[in-house]
């Protein structure tokens, strides 16, 4: 199972060379199954041309309107890999048994029913499907939501019984931090499941956490590499064959905003009642830390993304008032860096290091939140770069696993 | 049943316009089904988009990749519908039920299995179809051919029992000739199916051959009509309703080029002979004369689209050679011009009456074909226009039906 995302079939060069890779794989033997993605900037193309079209959101048919993206990637492919002399088949998310749920947008997968994939690969045919599209219970064209590619090639990964989903990207793999703010970061041959997790989580853009955790649910070892060379990348795979390191990487997110309700009465089910109306309107908290202060009365302080503030915003005011709060800040200016690594939990010092590197930096941290495998520090947003450098280097990081 | 044409969707603001058009016709009630194709030159750009890419024809997949454009256009029209107040819900040819044969890029409908479609109507929304494809009996994407939307619309009114099918295009019916030629051209109340074929088989562009030839065997009255404006424009049906001009229109086609076999021994058998070869190698042969000559050998000299031509020598040349022609000549350089009528069934002046308008104007005539309904003239592409306007002139066909 091979995967190429939108930046690797960018161009009609891009889409032979990609063809190319394809059919030295074939050449090796054994079925080849490639996911797709839409070509370069197809899918934001088509949302600007739905935005001048309609002011409205429309789900069923934006998924309508954006999967003709892969439409035109899987069948321009399909082409290339028949000129160079292997027959191709191109497969919808429809065509292809890719089963989802009817939440237009983001869809979940539900059901594989691969059997023209599997009929393909039998009679020696290279399959391409369409990535991030399925098709629903009610029989409507869905789409997987951000990522949904890579989650496509896991899942028809895991059905096909493949011994492995490799993912091609335009970098070379997982690093240490990132290489553009952290100039020896140095490329992870291997790291497990929940530390890719966590990367996720904490802002590393190279897989999306559904496709992992669908990796993990099905134990289908992940391959990240380039589209641009024939080296390795970085494996993503279950703890019990990887030899742990004690930290794997660093990673920020300077996409988050900070949201403090000021001096709430400290009450039973506060947080509750806090968090529930968020939850409702579909905005993803993150990490939230609440300091108990003397007089009865606390300070709840939360992180989420920037650009769900001005949907959060009126909720927190009403709340703010509904629960007997003095009142809500918002603080844009605010970036999360974080530490993975599956060897912490064996190793509790490792949080207090992070911390330390901070401090002899000078850089104040405003909240911290910490799971097993992962030490989260929010710091001011410009601060954040220098924030990765020195734990980085605290780490050793770049001097090889 | 309604269809709109790429130039009709050709842009956000021109899908918004035809969205109102949509909503006044459903608000008059009724079921309203529209039939829409690629935006204006979508299908273009995806077609040099292949090229780019590939140099092979790979017909399935070509047809994976094309119909992607109307995937865009009825995700957005529906939006846009939607939008205005009224629930309107998209269909891809596949989920139209419109079942094909598996010959791609030339599919004919072998059946309409338009439930979704009639489920979406009977609870009182819009539905929107994807024109110009199908669904294939092996399950695969095709699509019908050039023109293939108008085919989806009148195929989809005989199924769903619409009493008509208005093809909203960029002009405003069917004119006695092209107004770009003949300013006094009049627009057309009404013809018959008859006369539209022979119309659309002597080069007028409105309606294509394989859509009228549909709507002739289910019975399904076409309103070919402007989405510009309100007016009517012109009723295509049966000729039993319509009262009978003797002559409708003139057409041409400046797309022909002629070709010629020199010297052919006359013997019986010999034009199956002749144009088995280019039958069998697609390409669509018109106008066919034989002039007997004195010595026992003939010339046989018809029409075929001039961008067949390349592919036609080389047949040409080795069938002249294999019949003991003399040789074969091609000639670019003509066009034909049609003079269409029901009413020519009844007044066998009305050929001679063309003849001697052509011969007054000094126009030299090559190859004369009739049918019952149309005599056709092969002329000098330089005089083709002149030509339609003696003979435009000479029926007065501006003077109003």
């Amino acid at each position: 199972m091979q995967k190429y995302g939108g930046s690797s079939v960018a161009d009609p060069e891009r889409i032979r060379r990609v063809a190319e890779r394809v059919v030295t794989s074939a050449g090796r033997g054994g079925p080849v199954c490639v996911v797709v993605s839409a070509m370069g900037d197809t899918t934001d193309e088509l949302i600007r041309l739905a935005s001048q079209v309609s002011p409205g959101a429309h789900p069923r048919e934006r998924d309508m309107l954006l999967t003709a993206g892969e439409q035109i990637s899987i069948a321009l492919l399909a082409m290339a890999i028949a000129d160079l002399g292997r027959e191709a088949v191109s497969f919808t998310g429809s065509q292809a048994g890719i089963v989802t749920d009817t939440a237009h947008g983001r869809a979940r997968i539900v059901e594989l029913r691969a059997d023209r994939v599997r009929d393909a690969l039998a009679a020696g045919k290279v399959a391409i499907v369409a990535g991030f599209q399925g098709v629903s219970t009610a029989l409507d064209v869905t789409t997987l939501g951000r990522g949904g590619s890579d989650t496509t090639a896991v899942a028809l990964a895991a059905a096909l019984g493949a011994g492995a989903c490799e993912i091609y990207t335009d970098v070379d793999g997982v690093f240490t931090a990132d290489p553009r703010i952290v100039p020896d970061a140095r490329k992870l041959a291997a790291l497990s499941y929940e530390e890719m997790l966590e990367l996720a989580a904490a802002g590393a853009r190279v897989l999306v956490l559904r496709s992992v955790e669908y990796a993990r649910r099905s134990g289908v070892p992940i391959h990240v590499r380039s589209s641009f060379t024939d080296a390795d990348g970085t494996w993503v795979r279950g703890e019990d064959v990887l030899e742990q390191a004690i930290v794997s990487g660093v990673a920020h997110d300077t996409g988050e905003a900070k949201a403090t309700i000021l001096g709430v009465p400290d009450r039973p089910g506060i947080a509750g009642r806090v968090f529930r109306p968020l939850a409702d309107a579909g905005i993803s908290v993150d990490l939230i830390v609440q300091n108990v202060s003397a007089a009865g009365r606390t300070d709840i302080s939360f992180t989420l993304p920037r650009d769900s503030l001005a949907q959060a915003e009126p909720i927190l005011a009403e709340l703010a008032a509904s629960v007997g709060a003095d009142g809500y800040a918002c603080d844009r200016d605010v970036a999360k860096v974080s530490l993975v690594g599956a060897g912490m939990r064996s190793d509790p010092g490792v949080a207090v290091e992070m911390f330390e590197a901070l401090a002899e930096a000078g850089i104040n941290i405003e909240i911290i939140s910490t799971s097993s495998i992962r030490v989260s520090c929010v710091v001011r947003a410009g601060e954040a770069e220098r924030a990765v450098q020195v734990i980085h280097d605290r780490f050793r990081l770049g001097e090889g696993g």
